[in-house]
């Protein structure tokens, strides 16, 4: 039997795990991230927790053939390079060489979106699709993008930056720097900021009150809001879903991908999103809606937080 | 030696070439499209046309291993067919079975600007890049995104149409029924509107004058005034730049090819265009500009009407 260790570099965790040739996990453990600490003791901790996973699994060493990490940021993947990230502060940190000489196992390393996605793909809600995209909405709008079961990369690593796609030009402003961009509308963060806009400006909505009752507004408050029936609430969900579905659309006119997987925190609405959503898609859509026309499924992410090691595991095959 | 027929089929004009392996013509004939003519009807022309190129070009028959067919519209390549086309009135066409038992070849059928986007990255202006996008600035915007040589059609044969991506939300309309569309802002029908609209604004403007004197507006009245000096031209263009980047933007972000190439009416403004663009390209794309960090080229088309006609005979090489 053939198995991968699989790393998924978050902000808070860092999750490990041995994954099988099907993209099954075996075996995983995790360890806080510990982000601002230097760059080599992280790796410490990452190469403890791919022992302990190891161990967990009972797989032998020598069944063990490549790893793969995902790592937020901008990497390199032909030189298994971290170029820069935010969140945790690293810069050119060669972490593939560096735990390839450890483990003396090849390493490669992705994008963790581009490996959430492949992951998806492998063995999640898109298996089996000649090309998928995965979109996440949480705080920002991450994408990857999988063709024939390789994760498009484009020719500097660098690609499937899908959140940073302005659909509404001059509109809010982005952490990127744009204004307009997909995330600042389609994100949870982006939802939030449209509830909170609608709940000052009808504070004794039944909208207003739920949040109030509740202490804080999320990306369930619309959500919950709408289903009792709150016309305000019913608005925002509209509004949301609209420019969903202008990202989602672009998407599909430009690349047809078979299917199309949303995941994050506002993935979890399911078909509470999902099916006004595809009413939405369908109607703006390029070129006629003739019968049996083959149109790009829309679907929820079923993996979670599992996505992403199990995609970086699976990028390791090749 | 292995030559191939490639023919391109336009609005006014089919153009047939016979085409060499490195993408050379070597004997080209055409004749008028003679729109909303039974489909039959141009078929024979076709035919007629692609024996006059054969002839042309002094290649013998057996020389001959394929034949590829540039089609606007929606095509199926699967099955050879053009699915519909507005402008040529065609509807369920299966042009490739029918030309492949005239010729007694086999035949390929593609959208036109993806052919057009191939013939540019195997013999012009994106020649040996592993990824490249091509944009034609026409009556419409077209797309074609090539991939280590091939052309990515999407699992359904109708992908990029990257003219008909959101740029604006709720913006100018656009023909396909969505408002806001990149084709609405970047497309010579675009910037002709943009800039009768600063006209009508400010007659008076040596812009104004221009277009009073050549007795119309097109593509070029903007840059000829704006290189003049006049400040009412030099914001058309600037906002016309503006749009245009932002939409390459969109696509660099999400897919990173190698290069971009700048084609149709307005891509023959070549640097005048280009120097603006990059600059503002470069200043809106995601992440870090870091000395030696690759960015996506771009670049003008060179091919002309060629790199659909050349682009068509090298899909017929799969």
């Amino acid at each position: 039997m053939t198995f991968y260790i699989g790393v998924d570099i978050g902000g808070t965790n860092i999750k490990v795990g041995v994954v099988d040739e099907a993209g099954r996990i075996v075996g995983e453990s995790s360890c806080p991230t510990g982000a601002d600490r230097p760059q080599e003791v992280v790796l410490k901790d990452i190469l403890r927790t791919a022992e302990d996973a190891v161990a967990a699994s009972g797989v032998p060493r020598r069944d063990i053939h490549a790893a793969g990490v995902g790592s937020p940021g901008a990497v390199d993947s032909e030189t298994g390079t971290v170029l820069y990230n935010y969140n945790l502060g690293w810069r050119d940190f060669a972490i593939a060489p560096m735990m390839s000489e450890a483990l003396d196992l090849p390493v490669r390393l992705e994008n963790d979106a581009n490996a959430a996605a492949l992951g998806e793909v492998v063995a999640g809600s898109a298996k089996g699709a000649s090309s998928a995209m995965v979109i996440t909405l949480g705080t920002g709008v991450g994408s990857g993008f999988v063709i024939d079961g390789n994760i498009w990369t484009g020719y500097n690593s660098a690609a499937c930056e899908f959140g940073h796609m302005v659909i509404a030009y001059g509109g809010r402003p982005c952490t990127c720097g744009r204004r307009g961009c997909f995330e600042a509308y389609a994100s949870a963060t982006g939802l939030i900021a449209m509830t909170k806009e609608a709940i000052a400006a009808h504070p004794n909505s039944a909208l207003g009150e739920l949040a109030h009752r509740e202490g804080c507004v999320s990306g369930h408050t619309p959500f919950d809001a709408a289903e009792a029936g709150d016309p305000v609430a019913q608005r925002v969900v509209d509004e949301y879903i609209g420019y969903l579905a202008c990202g989602l659309v672009n998407l599909i006119n430009g690349l047809q991908p078979e299917v199309i997987s949303i995941g994050g925190g506002i993935g979890k609405q399911g078909e509470r999103l999902l099916a006004p959503l595809r009413l939405k898609v369908a109607e703006e859509t390029f070129g006629e809606r003739t019968e049996g026309e083959k149109m790009t499924r829309l679907v929820s992410c079923t993996l979670g937080y599992k996505a992403g090691l199990i995609g970086a595991a699976m990028a390791a095959r090749r």
